[in-house]
């Protein structure tokens, strides 16, 4: 298979000469997620004529659909806003939706201004739901059944639409009130006599979510009960959509690339191709805020000059209380705010999970400081040292792995993201804690000696 | 909606106090994924009883199927070697071989021996695979078709099946020697007009895996192309099984795990609900090695005793160039790791990705080493720590940023997994560098001063 760049330069070659047929002919055999990534590399003249033979084709939208939102506005800026307009026209609502969202701000009224009357007024009502939720992420495109019908009607009634509807997985059996009674897998479908009644064969009261719900719920229903797609109702179980398992992947992706970016303290928009100044800007609060943590701990370690002044072998000691206590709260942090997302809590309990962190971190403190205290004697031969290492060890780990397991079950309590901020507070506490413990002890077990 | 908590003491009362028909219509009514979480909660006395009104509702494998893994021992050694057999001889085989290595090894043979000797042998040719291949996720059942057979012809075929198979989505098209020459999605077979052959539908030449592929790759395409399962071939394009979207759903899932987890030295079978012995043993490795890196920079530190008696201030600021370093290099080792899992480097590439990340390392650098300076001469007023301060964060942000994108992209081109011990090497070494830049400037400049 011709790789990525390869076939960029192949295409701009032929661009360059002239040679349209033969860009459109390479163009229309590669499916469109594979065409995306060639416009990340191409100058606005270059993406304007691939955008237009794209169209020609009638599969521009799904190859923008494929693009990370971060790159859509450099595509935006080489096309007329009613070229984009009729691009996206074409959409299911809820990739519109997205791709609307992704237009500059002083291009976006005039680009949705030329969108068909019919699509503005369906894209005005699925921005009534709130960002991240159901609504948002369902198509509006299915099809409904009268429990009455045979399932040879229903068989009929799927031909007579042509095979435009690619979502066509489970159909809808609804009542006069549009109110959802049933789902029939179309297997089941097919399998059944042709004169069967639908209703008998669909599944009652089936799965569904709430147009409110957010997408992070959906994700979750349909991971538990392995569905294909899952119905969206409204307040009084009136259908309104479908959502269906790829956009259920992207939210499942989306939403481990968060947790992995909030452990970090990175935000979203922060990606490999976003360019330098935007991650920057997106970096530098968070690396403020973690400036003044480590001045925190840098002022910890400030108390107690004097003893660092007496025996400044604790200044070499202090990476070693300082990242084993970092990292064991890392650890039992990451451990848990994983389970809380994928659920895993169910087969244990917070206080268990809470104890067990506990325990861990006890026991590796207590080894990993009897360990650092024998290094310790036989490098600096301190007695003091050694004992304040072990000790330290032992307690600020213990912690430490309490700290990790209770902040993010906190935060989750009180209904907020648990990884957001977690790696924040986890880390600072834990810095502080240690050198603090590391250093307090050292200085009473100093002025112990003293006095003595 | 009863709480987990509430149903397992519900069951829990019933089953003690005998009334087993009203403890069997309460599991009855239970999604197997919503009956899984009880079982992590009883004594092997309701274990057993539990396993056994399943057994005879013939729910017992999907609800083991459920069941995290590190779970199912607790489960296994209260059930009989036999009963096992006959509840797991009913999964298909990508779910049998997973429970199969979750027997425990004493038992295993023994419990394998009473599978039916078809089972017995699909496991054994399954197993043939390689650990996480597409071959081990595959379900070998599937519905293959002669090109030409007319669709009434096909939907004939699925109706003579019955509702058993679920994993109908799409139907296979084979020539003789079974090699597989395209797909019908099950909805444009009944969408198509009845007497119209299958050839002429179907999607030719369709995207395919072979056997030995990687899951993670197979989750890949499936990602990519939007696709709801993928059949799986040998070497000669012959269809050997299909692997469904739930099943990849796992996979997307695991893997995120996986590298939320490599970031933290966790190993995969470390989990909230895990024993705290488990926990220990699993972290106590990664913890020792994440000891020695750190007498490695107490090591550096030490190196410089004679500059922090000199200049006590020196030790109050280790934190901060440690730590901001250490945050730099863990930001960008995080996007650049994700960034591959995510194959975002399509839409950029390494070398640009390096020079990105240098860039941001350097600006953050500055900004923060600047106000950092600031910070230490309005408390310390030490301009020797001040401008060390400064040189030290600009220098090593800039290597941290530089580092964190490298490490994972020259594990990547080596064919390892670019997230694993990423974590450690980055850690390490920023730190290292942090604090021998700081102190080996201050150093120089004290030198300096000293000799002026």
């Amino acid at each position: 298979m011709a790789t990525p760049e390869f076939t960029a330069r192949t295409l701009r070659r032929l661009l360059a000469s002239g040679v349209t047929t033969r860009a459109e002919r390479l163009l229309a055999k590669m499916p469109p997620a594979d065409v995306a990534p060639l416009l990340s590399d191409l100058t606005p003249e270059e993406t304007r004529s691939i955008i237009e033979l794209l169209f020609r084709q009638r599969r521009a939208a799904l190859v923008l659909r494929e693009l990370p939102h971060e790159l859509l506005p450099n595509v935006f800026d080489a096309v007329s806003d009613q070229r984009i307009a009729d691009v996206i026209g074409r959409l299911e609502i809820d990739d519109l939706i997205d791709l609307a969202e992704s237009i500059p701000e002083d291009r976006r009224e005039e680009v949705l201004g030329r969108l068909p009357v019919h699509r503005r007024e369906e894209l005005l009502k699925a921005e009534l739901y709130p960002e991240s939720s159901a609504g948002r992420v369902m198509t509006t495109s299915f099809v409904a059944l009268d429990e009455k019908m045979s399932c040879q009607e229903a068989i009929d009634s799927i031909r007579s639409m042509g095979d435009d509807n690619e979502a066509i997985l489970y159909l809808y059996v609804v009542d006069d009130q549009r109110s959802l009674r049933g789902v029939v897998p179309i297997r089941r479908l097919v399998a059944a006599p042709p004169e069967r009644q639908v209703g008998e064969i669909m599944i009652a009261s089936p799965v569904c979510v709430r147009a409110e719900a957010d997408q992070e719920e959906v994700a979750d229903v349909v991971r538990r009960y392995d569905l294909l797609a899952v119905p969206v109702v409204d307040v009084d179980n009136r259908m309104l959509g479908v959502i269906t398992v790829d956009d259920i992947i992207d939210v499942i992706t989306e939403e481990a690339t968060e947790d992995i970016y909030n452990l970090a303290g990175l935000s979203e928009e922060d990606r490999v191709f976003s360019p330098a100044p935007t991650s920057i800007r997106k970096r530098l609060p968070w690396m403020l805020i973690n400036l003044l943590t480590c001045f925190l701990a840098a002022w910890v370690v400030g108390l107690f000059e004097r003893s660092i002044q007496q025996m400044v072998a604790l200044a070499v000691f202090l990476p070693v209380v300082g990242g084993m206590a970092g990292n064991g709260g890392t650890q039992s942090l990451t451990v848990i705010t994983r389970g809380i997302a994928l659920g895993e809590l169910e087969f244990s309990s917070g206080f268990r999970a809470l104890r067990k962190e506990l325990a861990v971190g006890l026991a590796i403190g207590a080894i990993t400081g009897l360990v650092s205290a024998g290094i310790a004697l036989a490098w600096q031969a301190e007695p003091v040292v050694g004992l304040a290492l072990f000790l330290a060890m032992v307690v600020s780990m213990t912690v430490s792995g309490m700290m990790g397991a209770a902040v993010p079950l906190i935060l989750k309590s009180l209904r907020l993201d648990p990884a957001l901020g977690s790696g924040v507070i986890v880390t600072t506490f834990t810095d502080v804690f240690a050198f603090f413990a590391f250093l307090g002890i050292a200085t009473l077990l100093l002025d112990r000696i003293a006095s003595g």
